[in-house]
C-alpha cells in the first residue's frame, strides 16, 4: 500500500510502498482509510518536538485523525464487520486495566497511539483495535468527520466536564475559535443553556464563531477585550473559561475573566499557568486539565454530528499532496481543517 | 467591654475598654466570647500584609475564630436565643444574593469578615448575624471548638470536594500535618475509605498524624519522600493531593505525587503554582481552589466533633496575655492551636 | 382591596373588599399583583380536596402563581425596592434552617404557602417575603410569566434533575404536553442535547409539542404508542421518562418505555406507582420524586424566559371573571394557562 | 471433573462427572474453583422460579458466587496467568457495547450469567472470561471471600450510590442485617460518615449488626420500631433507607422512615412498591433500583476486604454435601453465608 512516511526530522514525508497491515491479533482491526485529518501536532512531529516524548522509531507513518471502512477483522471482533464505515478513536486501549474498566480509557495503562508512537493513518490502511472503532450511521462520510477523531473529541471532552457548572443564566468564555474552538462552541450550544462568549484576535474566526452559534464575540485587543467580557458578565467574570489556546496571553486573560468560584478548562498548550496560590484560594478558582476524550465521548460526538448539531469546516487534499498540505498549514493558507484522501478512497 | 485592638501595624495589640456592640439590625446577634482561636493570619495582619487587601481602618479588633454564648438578638432572629452556646461562622452573609440562595455562602456578594475587615472576637463580645451562628449540642465547649470556625472549616471544605474521587482503593496525600492538616486527616478518615498518606518535615507532626488516623507517614527529606510516595502508590501517584502548605517545595512535590487524571486541592498558600500547560493536559491533572467552608460545612464539622470523630489540639491563654500568645506562635513555641479566653468566660 | 375569596367548599369564589396586607415584619414584602395564574389545584381546593392537608381556615384567598410589582418592603429588605417588577416564588421560607442553608428551600422546616394555606394572589395585593421575590429584567411582563411561578418552576426542577442522565445520543420521553409539559419540553431542548419524544392523547397538544421543539411526537393509542416508542429507541426504551400526568395509564406506559438502568421522573399525580421490587432491581430502574423548584431554579427559568428560550401559552381574564375562568378550566374550554388580571393592573 | 448439577426442578442436585471446560475463545478463562457461595437464589432456581426467566436448559450446574485459581487462559488474555488467585465477577460481559464502554458492565447488551443461565461454580472448574476475574492480593483466600462475588457486590453497589446523600450528620436506615445487610453496614461505615441505624426482627442479627459497626439497632416490633427510628431522627426520618428485605412490611416501614427529600435504595425483593404519586411528589422521595455491582465495584470491595474493613461470616461445606447445605439454608440452620469447597481445593 501507499503511505506517507517520516524518514528524518525536518524532512518532507515520503510517499512510498509499504506492506499492508494484517489483523493478526484477535481484537485487531484493519481500516481502509477514507480520510485523515492534518493537525498542527503533525508539524511538531516533523520538527522533532515529540521525538523523545513518543520514542517512535523512524521511519514511520503519522496521521492520528482517521476514518474509513473496515477492511479486515481479528477472530474475536464482534462489533464491526468488513465494509462498515467507522471513525477511529485515536488511542488503542487494553480494556482490562482499572481505568478501562471505569470507562476512563484515555488513562489506559497499556495504550498506544497510532500516528504518534506507531504507524498512523497517512496511508491506504491502518491497523487498530475493535475497541477503537465507532461504527457510523448511513449519513456520515469519512471525509466529513475524520477531524472529529482528535480535535473534536478533545473539544467535547472538555465541554462535558463543564456541563455541571453551566446552568441557565451562566456564561462561558471560549478562548480561540479555530480548529477545536469552532467545534467546542457547537458542543456548548448543543449541550448547555449557557451564554457563549467567544474571544479571538481574528475577525474571520469570530465571524465563524457567530455562525457556529456564539452569543457574543469579542476581538482580542490589548486588554480591552478582558474589560469587555467583565462588563458582559456584570463585573463578575464567567462561570467557566474554555481555553483552546494556552499561550500568547490567553492564560492571563482567562484568569482575569473567570468568576470567583469558577472553573478554567485547559486544552490549548504552549505556555505555563503561573499563579499565586493566594489567588487560587482567596478567589476559589480551579484549573481543570483536559486530554482527548474517551470512546464514549466519541460516540456522543458522532451522534451530535449525525443530528446536524456539529459540523466541520474542511479543505481536502489527495494523500499524494501531503507535503503541500503541511506547507499550507504551516503558512496559514489552509482554510478549516486539512483532510487527506488516499487515491483509492 | 475589654478588647485587644490593633492601633498600628507592627505594634503589639492593646487591651482596652471599648463600647459593647448592640444588636440593632433585625438579624443582628451579639455573642459573648467564650474562646477565640489565634491564627497565623493574625500575625500577618499585625505585620500589615492584609492592610490594602482588607482596607480595615485602625484601630480595630482582630479575631476570626470565635465561639461563645448568645448575648443579645435582633428582632427577626428565630434560630437562637440568649444563652445558647454557638460557634461563629467567620463570614457575615446577606442570604439574598444568588450565591447565598444556592448555599454557596462564601461567594456572597455582600459579605463582611469580622476580625479581618471589621471588629472580631479578641474581646468580650462580638457583633455578628443570625446567619453566622451554629447552635451547639450540650457536649461542646467554646474553648474546645473555637478553632474549628476557620482552620477546621477550611479543612472539611476541601475534603468534601475530594470525596467523589476518593473511593475504596484510592490514596490521598496530605501535605502538612499542622493546624489544618491534623483536622483534615480526621475528616478524610471519617468521610472516605481512602488510604491517607501524610507528608511533613517534622517527626512530631507525623506522630500526631498517626494518632489522628493516618495510614502512612513520610518525612520530607530532599526528594526521597516523593519517591517513597510513588512506591506506595504502585508508581502511579495518588488520586488526590490535599496541600495545606503551598510553599517551600510543597507544590513541586505535590505535582510529582499526583496520579495522571488526579486532583490537587490547594489550601495552603505562599508560593505560585507554575506548571507548563502541556503537563496539565497530557497528564490531565486539575488544581482545585479552596476557600473557607460554608455554613452547612460548619454544621457538618460540628456533628463530626460532637460524635468524637474530630478533636482539636489546643493551648489556652487568657485574653490579657494575647501578645504573649502571638509571640509564642511567632516563635514556634505554641503547641497545637492557641486559644484566647476572656476574663469572664 | 379586592380579593376573590373562598367562603365554603363547593361554592363560587366571592369578589369582596378586604384589608390590604402590610409589610410589618423586617423581611416582609407586599406585591401589587399584575397577574395570577389559574391552576387545576385551585379547582381541587374549591372541591375541598386540600382542606385537611392544608388546614387553611375559610374564608381565604387562593392564587399561588403570582407576579407583579413591589408595593411595600420591610425594614430589612435589601434585594428589591418599590416599583420593581417581580415574580413570586410560591413558598415563603425561613432562610435559617439546614434545608434553606443548603439552597434546598422547598424543604424549609418553617415554610408557608400563600394560596394554599394562607392568603394568595387572587387579589390586588399579596403579602410575601423578600426571600420569595425574583426581580425581573425590563423585557418581562407579569401577565406573560406569572404561570411560571408554579407550573414552570416544577417543570424546570424535574428537568434539572435529569440533566446528568441526558447526554448526547440519549432519549427522553415526555408524558403529557399540557400546561407543565409544554414548558418541560422547552427546558429539555434548552438544557440538554437529548432527543425529546412526546406522548399525549391529543393531536392538538402534540402539535404544540412540535412547535415547542419536540423531536418526535406519538399519539397515545391503546398500547401501540408504547411499541412505537420502543422502536424509536432501538428496542431499549428511553434513558429518562418525565411524567407530567401520573394517571390514566401513564405510569404503566412509562415503566414499559424506560430503559433498563433508566430514570422515571414523577411530576403528575393521581394514581399509584405499583411495581414488583424484582422489576425495580433486575431492571435497575429508579423513580425520582419532584416537588416545585427552588428559588435558584426560578431565577434560572426567568433567565431562559428573558432569553426567549421558554415561552408560555396563556388566556387572560379580569380578576372579576375568576368564576368564569374556573368554569372554563373545569369544562376544558381554556386554551393555554389561564391568567387573572386585577382591575388596576 | 465433579459438578453438582440440576436435572429437574424440585429435585436434589446430582454430583457427577462432566467434561472439564476449555479456554477456547481468546478471552476465555478457566478457574479452578476454591470456594462457591450458596445463595437463597439457588433454592429459588431449584424450585423452578427462574426457569422461564433464565431459560436455562437442564441439566446444568448452578453456583454464581465463585473464587479460585486461574487454571487456563485464552490466547488474548493479558491480565491474569495460571495460578493467580481470583474472585469471579458474576456476569460475563462483551466489553464493546456502549454500557461496557462507560464502565456500566451490568447493562452489557451481550452478557451471560454462569450459575443462572449457563454452567456455574458448583464444580471443580468454571469457564468465564478475562473480563470477569479480579486478581487477589496475597492475604485473601477463596473460601473467605467467595460470597462477596454476588451478595457483597450488590451491597457495595447500593452503598456507593448513596454516598452523595450521606454527608456528616445524616442518618441511614439499613433494613435487614442478614447476608447482604451485614456487608452493607460495613461498607457504610467504611465509606460514609453517616450514622447507621439497623432494623431487623432478630436479636441475633442485631447483635451481629452492632459488631459490624451499626451505631443504633432497633428490633422490628409491630410499628413501634418505625416510631423509634422517627424519634432517633428528630421526627424527620432518615436521609436514606437501604432495604435488603423488600417484603414482609419492609417497604411500608421504609417509606414511613425516609425523610422528605430522601432516597430509598431497593435491593431486597419479594413484594411491590405501591405508593400514591401524590406522596412521591409532595414528599419528594425517590426510589433507586440496585442490581449487582460492576467489575470496578468488585475491585473496590476486594480492597476493603484486604484492608480488613469488610469481613464475611461463613459456614463451609464440602461440595459433596451441597444438598445438606441447601437443606440447612432452607431450614434456617445455616449460620452466616454457606460456602462450598470442592474436594481438591
Amino acid at each position: 500500500m501507499k503511505a506517507a512516511r517520516l524518514h528524518g526530522y525536518h524532512e518532507a514525508l515520503k510517499l512510498e510502498e509499504v506492506e499492508e497491515p494484517k489483523a493478526l491479533g484477535p481484537l485487531d482491526v484493519v481500516v481502509r482509510i477514507g480520510a485523515a485529518g492534518l493537525c498542527r501536532t503533525d508539524l511538531h512531529i516533523q520538527e522533532g518536538q515529540w521525538a523523545s516524548r513518543s520514542q517512535v522509531e523512524l521511519p514511520y507513518t503519522p496521521g492520528h485523525e482517521n476514518a474509513g471502512w473496515i477492511h479486515e477483522i481479528g477472530s474475536a471482533v464482534t462489533n464491526v464487520q468488513r465494509g462498515d464505515t467507522v471513525i477511529v478513536h485515536p488511542f488503542i486501549t487494553c480494556g482490562l486495566c482499572p481505568a478501562c474498566r471505569r470507562g476512563d480509557d484515555m488513562h489506559c495503562e497499556n495504550g498506544s497511539f497510532p500516528g504518534i508512537n506507531r504507524d498512523g493513518g497517512f496511508a491506504d490502511f491502518l491497523l487498530t483495535s475493535a475497541r477503537s472503532v465507532v461504527k457510523l450511521g448511513p449519513g456520515l462520510e469519512p471525509k466529513d468527520i475524520a477531524a472529529l477523531a482528535d480535535a473534536g473529541l478533545t473539544a467535547i471532552h472538555a465541554v462535558k466536564k463543564a456541563i455541571p457548572v453551566l446552568g441557565a443564566g451562566t456564561r462561558v468564555v471560549v478562548i480561540g475559535a479555530g480548529g477545536l474552538g469552532h467545534i467546542g462552541i457547537q458542543c456548548l450550544k448543543a449541550m448547555t443553556p449557557a451564554e457563549v462568549i467567544v474571544v479571538d484576535p481574528s475577525e474571520k474566526a469570530l465571524a465563524l464563531a457567530g455562525e457556529m452559534g456564539a452569543d457574543q464575540t469579542v476581538r482580542v485587543d490589548g486588554s480591552k477585550h478582558v474589560e469587555t467580557v467583565k462588563e458582559m458578565t456584570d463585573g463578575f467574570g464567567a462561570e467557566a473559561i474554555i481555553d483552546f489556546v494556552g499561550e500568547k496571553g490567553a492564560i492571563e486573560d482567562g484568569i482575569a475573566m473567570v468568576r470567583d468560584g469558577g472553573f478554567y478548562y485547559v486544552i490549548g498548550y504552549g505556555e505555563n499557568i503561573d499563579i499565586p496560590t493566594i489567588d487560587v484560594i482567596s478567589r476559589e478558582i480551579s484549573f481543570i486539565g483536559n486530554l482527548v476524550g474517551t470512546y464514549a465521548d466519541l460516540e456522543e460526538l458522532m451522534t451530535l454530528t449525525a443530528q446536524g448539531q456539529v459540523t466541520l469546516h474542511t479543505s481536502t487534499y489527495p494523500l499524494d499532496a501531503i507535503n503541500d498540505a503541511m506547507a499550507d498549514l504551516d503558512g496559514g493558507r489552509l482554510q478549516g481543517r486539512g483532510i487527506l484522501i488516499p487515491a483509492g478512497a
